[in-house]
């Protein structure tokens, strides 16, 4: 029983529900497939995003980021 | 001095501030009382409640988990 | 389906499999209790414990503080 | 960039070093596919394995639920 | 390339813009100065501001003890 | 309060002591400095080391990256 946590930044209004089911669906297949069937149907898969002022990368925040290469 | 985690879904409205009093007081006690006192002043709980279209089991969200069993 | 994540320093040996046991379980029965009993069957509980040196308080190491306190 | 967190039970030897590598590689090719090519060079997938007895399902650890399987 | 989560109660309005900016960008380049350059320019710093009523300190949240400190 | 948790690979023997004293120590005492004093005596900074098979970047494990770049 796999527990599968993602952290993406929130961008362009957000992960749509098609996206995020795409994914957990995907991960989950995915995981059992290596796993000689572990977690097919009990693999918890956590989507958190987070708001960009609030994530950097390289002692930036994403915004500044952003910012930056307009 | 411990700290725990809780991830749990947000459902019908969220956990009441009485709930998450009453989680955060419980473990506490729980493990100070496991643990010959450790804990029982300074243990740290975080509750933190996930949309349903960001939590799935088994490859679904539980939107979809939802949904299917109305 | 809550997940419930504890951290803790590991002393003394660490936690015996007995406490492991106790915890997790009476962590879960008491989410259950608050919660209307979800998770009861489903709730998933991980302990990590922490090695004295990776583990800070105030800006020092457990190491540290135990030392300092003999 | 999006950071993908793996825990899982550590059972019969482990997870091999190629099935982690596969796993690292299908989650980062899954996520990219779905947003937009985003993660492809920069997605950190860790994997972090948990001793059966500090993972707990249901108020029991994995430990306990292996004993009574048997 | 390390990852850099701070939790932390979200209080008087939350962390400003600068504050957050500032505080990625001093973790990083601590991290990098203490290891040799690794990170500079790969750290990850999320932060994540967590409501009072989610907070807990010794069994009691952040709310009832700023409340009681009334 | 702040809790703040740091995931690197380990490398070469690991992070040393003395590092990881300089580490908690420089975190808790920027972000004391950043947030007016908060922090300064309960921060909590934990250090995760992930084995360079379970840590991977844009679909390579760093045990992959480090042997392609030999």
């Amino acid at each position: 029983m796999p527990l599968i946590n993602v952290k993406m930044t929130h961008e362009d209004g957000g992960a749509t529900k098609e996206q995020k089911e795409a994914l957990s669906k995907g991960i989950t297949e995915l995981f059992a497939s290596i796993f000689d069937g572990r977690g097919a149907k009990s693999a918890v898969v956590i989507i958190e995003e987070v708001n960009m002022d609030n994530y950097a990368i390289g002692g930036k925040t994403v915004s500044q980021i952003r910012e930056e290469a307009k």
